[in-house]
């Protein structure tokens, strides 16, 4: 059995990782997103191990202190991580998952599993970036230039990457991630073999 | 200017390198192949620099010597290989550049050019080389019994390659290696970077 492989999707705040990656499942229905674990209240219809994990606190930062999540964040007072075990099974399963993600915890999960393939998701010019940041409307001006200076520092992560994709398109994005797949599989290092061969005698 | 890519489609003897290759410059025009240098003459209608660069016998042995070859090969009494020099002229211009070639010249590419994507082109079954070995005609059967026992040979060479890519279908061959240049050409480590960052000023 040859292990699924952990997709990492990440790009500065505002470039369009959500949508990228929800085309990407579309079209390529093997691969599923990676599932977090949460504080936060279940919202109506929300079921657990579907959209996400429900923890408490309390048991959220054991965890945390356990070293069981591959990254972990806080994000208006509720808790976000990834389980390393949850991953960890899914992969050995043979499942493909991918991980969509901004830049921080990329970095945490980067470090923790060498053998993720990174994709930096980048915007066609840094003006249609700084448009789409300026764009989401009533923020206040203070706001937006905070959120201007950190996608502009996010952007310089990307030489930390395996891959560099830009985001002209949604279709044309979600297409290469989808022909990168399809390569990093047939990567002998990664276990592909003539059939016959490998852990079969032949 | 990021640097082409120099492609290596090598695989056993039997299994379809000429008729992949052929359908996939037709699908990936940007590809380019790379053109060997032989010392047998021009056959009518080939033009010098577009089938061949031929060159005569002393000259050649004269080019071993200078080492001027990433690989060269004796082929029924004639010479061919391919010059360093074309290959990284080509390379350096931005062309992405793919070598059909045998286990043995693809193993002297690969030790000369590291930074080269190797792709190993594997039949769907060791039965189904066999048929296409035996079932090519009216050759007597040692010399068949003698490419068999070649090819499994050649087979094991496969996990020195960086792709595994099984030729089921010329088609789907040729997909998954424009797939895997796609990727490649993604790849941050070659030189892919956001638009704006890289060479030029920010």
């Amino acid at each position: 059995m040859v292990e699924g492989i952990l997709l990492i999707l990440s790009g500065p705040s505002g470039v369009g990782k959500g949508t990228v990656c929800r085309y990407l499942l579309e079209i390529r229905e093997a691969l599923k997103l990676s599932i977090s674990t949460t504080t936060r209240p279940p919202r109506p219809g929300e079921e657990e191990g579907k959209e996400y994990f429900f923890t408490t606190l309390p048991r959220f930062k054991e965890m945390i202190k356990d070293d069981s999540f591959l990254e972990w964040a806080v994000v208006h007072d509720h808790y976000y991580g990834t389980r390393r075990e949850a991953v960890r099974e899914m992969l050995a399963s043979g499942q493909d998952l991918i991980l969509e993600i901004d830049i921080q915890g990329a970095g945490q999960v980067r470090a923790k599993v060498p053998e993720a393939v990174s994709i930096f998701l980048a915007p066609p010019s840094m003006k249609c970036l700084e448009e789409r940041i300026t764009g989401r409307g009533t923020e206040d001006p203070d706001r937006i230039s905070r959120r201007l200076d950190t996608a502009r520092r996010e952007m310089e992560a990307y030489s930390l990457y395996d891959y560099l994709v830009i985001n002209d398109t949604v279709e044309r994005a979600a297409d290469l991630i989808d022909s990168i797949i399809d390569a990093e599989k047939s990567r002998i290092s990664r276990g592909a073999c003539p059939p016959g061969w490998g852990g079969e005698t032949t």
